[in-house]
């Protein structure tokens, strides 16, 4: 491609209204265009893009034994009806009538649709398994679309079910999707991590997120350098300290601690260490046989509360934090100064993290405004108390799966796989005939894969100063020449016409600049939509045989001979 | 692809509901799955079909020049309320309310889109022209969809919008797209005709459609078999005869025709040629000026009215026909016997085609009930009448370009190209700058193909009573291998093997038909599916070395040497 024959529109400045990074480098590269909240133009350079990851996508499918379909973006509401989802579903599903005043939904996604193609049409264990997919726009009516592309109200989704006549065949074909999508996403030359949402697993789990690794991200996630283990933060098991308690050493006392309510602020003042204090924080707990149940959660000063993990606590569950008049009620203290100390256990039920509980001689709230506890010790100055995994995990907790120590990193969710089990086939009676002539109901799994939001994830993953930083994978072009002169040197256009002949010729995605720019427009623009190689063709070079090589991450460029740029290139683009 | 990987789900018969030739047969053969009316689910068949259409209209449109983008299918009032369409758009439009109750549509059409696109871009006379196409699904609202994916909701469509700084440069490039979608259509191997929406030649026209030829098409197409002159039946015009009128050879006489109504009839009962008798239609003018003008159009009794043309009589434009009470009440006879003789000219005007103003000695209605007058000659009996084209052409007119006869065929309207001038750039203010800095209003062309139309339109060309026949460039696969007894023959088997893995190298795009069925079974398949290579592999023909080869249209299957079936295949498919 040559530029004067392209549509090149970028911009100086990305809107005021641009939030993220990827966002306003989209708008500014000229790669998408808004045309209303959360809806946008794909202009021809994003295309470029959005294509290169929608191939990757679809060609790994195909290879995984996948069978690519294309269903209606718009649904008849009675498929709906029949899951159950038109109640369900809140205003993200767009509803609306049709001229004859039928109902129907912009589908956000395709379970019903699918499901009842199979119904129709599979009959028997031998039509099992099938994976049909599609590459589709969607369509999710967000209350607040942000973040461009990344989180609109239109999209680009790939999504996937398997019919199967067997869990066993359901998870083996999870499995399959499983690495399919790491190689897709290893493809793309994206940084990823395929996240346990619950168990942490791979077996025995129901569901995995991929995210693309950024510091942009929305979601925290725990994982192993030394192994697969991955997990949403919220999700992943913090162990017990491996060490036990160790015996009491000093004595209990009750310490003047004014206007300190904070545990970090505590430490500060008693001059320890913040994992040396105990929070505690007050619910409270009403069961529909209307007993209250008022609760302390205990945690280190240095740990967060995981209200996921403690609502799994089944005598506090559902639970919600107290009131300050509630704690008065039964503490007679506010809370920053409440504590496990002295208190009526029939009356308030204690339950602590597991860190806590191999705590000794550790500080808490004495119930008594103004006044901590220090020295405290559980068995002496407190019953034992009930332990649980209450806290979100941190940089240096022990890998639930043993092989080493945790660390945390920010990713943005590109892909979800989900063993939906017998769901939407029960609903919506999915059913086959097995060997001997019974009707079973299938079991089916579902894997989508936001393409357009990979785009935004990959800018947030790839970009600096200059502009976009994208794989070559998907890169709107892989290489540029930037000729200096082209329309006043003809030694440098002969040049630039030939490298670009001989590079098309080579198989090379190349687009040549030939505008009547300055350089610096060019070198500029080149940086801003993300081309990685860029070679640069000058007279002073070209005396020497020479043209200017520079990757998009080089701090300088180097000079290359003429009659070995193509193999160069090669090697670049093979390397990645 | 092997078949037992595959999805196949053909039907012993289609649904009843289905009303046309492609759309029975692609139900039954698994291309698409009824989800609502006029709206489906592409099954993996189809969608290599449809995919295949996509590419090669893809690619022509690159080559041409034009580059793509991606406009979004949910489109915001604002857009269509500054065109003026929000108005005059019918309920085809369908309009809906997101979660915020702002309007949006769902685009049949992206005029605006683009025009607001490129009106925010383009600023200069130094980028333009350009041309920008999507391939999109879309959805119009229409009241009664049928014919399958013919006339559906929910459609695939190529369209593509050129801008322009001169009109000049807007013919330059709607030349091109003639060219284009002529080379589009060749090579998905369609017989098809270009069709002038209005004056039927290339130069001035503002608009020609693309047809696919088919006997089931619902246009009629005027063509010139060794012209490229094609035209609308209703817009082709209708030469005045290249002779002159004969003098009188008859006496002017009142005949007896009782009962005899119809031309038709008259003819009959007189034992004269249809072509002899002169019908009279009466029409009734009412201008704004409350003034009514009534009038009879002349024509042959073996020709039609045109009333596009007749409504281009400034006398009588508007006009509609007139009832039997107004016919009585200005000729004093009901409609069947009325005529142009012996009338009032200051209160009857009198309107004939070309071919009557030739005509002598014809007859006409004697405007009393029961009587014809024969022998009735202009200027002798009554007065020479205004002169006009009022007629449809029918087969055996002398072609407008004056390179021959006219035809007559039947086509599907697959493609559309149009030179939209400045209408939306007027309505958006899409301008630019030119050479002296001045601001112009751009000229602007719109072009579409519609992309699933055309698989419905080719299977409505091709297609015989086992099933589908279409051209190799688009049907779902180019070759299908039936080995009779895969399952019990190794030798069979590993023959099968073997050939469809030489032919996947060597390119092709083949099925094996691997599937544990009776022969029958499998023959039925890949012919009403649509597969137009077939080689058989039996044991009878591997002693002798030997595969069957039959073409889908050929009535015997041929044996071919092992060793000379790739050639065969290649030669097969290079011809076609």
């Amino acid at each position: 491609m040559r530029t004067s024959q392209f549509f090149f529109t970028t911009l100086k400045e990305a809107p005021a209204d641009a939030e993220v990074i990827s966002q306003k480098m989209m708008l500014r590269a000229g790669y998408i265009k808004r045309a209303a909240a959360g809806i946008y133009t794909w202009m021809p350079l994003g295309l470029r893009v959005l294509r290169k990851v929608e191939n990757v996508v679809r060609e790994e499918m195909n290879q995984a034994g996948a069978l690519e379909l294309l269903m209606p973006a718009v649904q008849p509401a009675e498929l709906w009806q029949e899951s159950g989802r038109w109640e369900q579903y809140g205003p993200e599903l767009l509803r609306f009538k049709d001229r004859h005043q039928r109902e129907f939904v912009i589908g956000p996604t395709h379970e019903e649709v699918i499901t009842d193609v199979v119904r129709r049409d599979v009959k028997s264990y031998r039509q099992l398994p099938i994976h049909l997919y599609q590459v589709q726009t969607k369509f999710r009516d967000e209350i607040r679309p942000r973040f461009g592309v990344m989180r609109g109200r239109e999209f680009l989704m790939k999504d996937g079910y398997s019919f199967h006549s067997s869990f066993d065949d359901l998870k083996r074909e999870y499995g399959n999707m499983y690495d399919t999508y790491s190689r897709i996403f290893t493809r793309l030359g994206l940084k990823f991590r395929a996240v346990a949402a619950d168990t942490g697993s791979i077996g025995g789990t129901g569901s995995h997120e991929f995210h693309v690794l950024a510091d942009s991200g929305e979601d925290d996630i725990a994982f192993c350098p030394d192994s697969d283990y991955a997990a949403n933060v919220e999700l992943a098991e913090a162990l017990a300290p491996a060490r036990s308690r160790m015996a009491a050493a000093k004595a209990l006392e009750k310490t003047h601690t004014p206007g300190k309510m904070a545990c970090a602020d505590v430490a500060k003042f008693l001059e320890l260490p913040l994992g040396q204090i105990v929070k505690s924080i007050a619910v409270i707990s009403e069961k529909e046989d209307s007993k209250q149940t008022f609760a302390l959660l205990l945690l280190r000063g240095d740990h967060e509360l995981n209200e996921i993990k403690a609502s799994k606590i089944a005598a506090i569950n559902p639970f919600r934090f107290a009131t300050e008049e509630e704690v008065i009620a039964h503490l007679g203290c506010k809370p920053g100064f409440i504590g496990p100390v002295g208190i009526d256990r029939e009356k308030v039920a204690v339950f602590a993290d597991r860190s806590v509980a191999v705590m000794s001689d550790f500080v808490c709230g004495a119930n008594e405004a103004g006044y901590h506890m220090t020295g405290v010790n559980f068995g002496r100055d407190l019953p034992e108390p009930e332990i649980f995994d209450l806290r979100n995990v941190v940089a240096g907790d022990p890998s639930p799966d043993g092989k080493g120590m945790l660390d945390i990193c920010r990713g943005i969710e590109v892909g979800h796989i989900f063993q939906l089990r017998q769901k939407y086939a029960q609903a919506l009676g999915c059913s086959y005939l097995d060997e001997s002539g019974k009707s079973q109901v299938m079991e089916m799994g579902c894997y989508g894969i936001g393409v357009s939001r990979i785009v935004g994830a990959a800018i947030e993953q790839g970009n600096d100063e200059k502009g976009i930083v994208l794989p070559a994978a998907i890169a709107p072009f892989e290489v540029c020449i930037v000729p200096m002169g082209y329309h006043k040197s003809e030694a440098v256009k002969a040049a630039a016409d030939q490298l670009y002949a001989d590079l098309k010729k080579g198989g090379f995605d190349v687009v040549l600049d030939d505008r009547n720019e300055r350089p610096g427009v060019m070198f500029a623009d080149m940086e801003l939509i993300g081309i990685p190689h860029r070679v640069v063709i000058g007279e002073r070079g070209l005396k020497d045989g020479q043209f200017e090589y520079k990757g998009r991450r080089d701090a300088e460029a180097t000079m290359i001979a003429q009659s070995d740029i193509v193999a160069t290139l090669q090697g670049k683009l093979c390397a990645v």
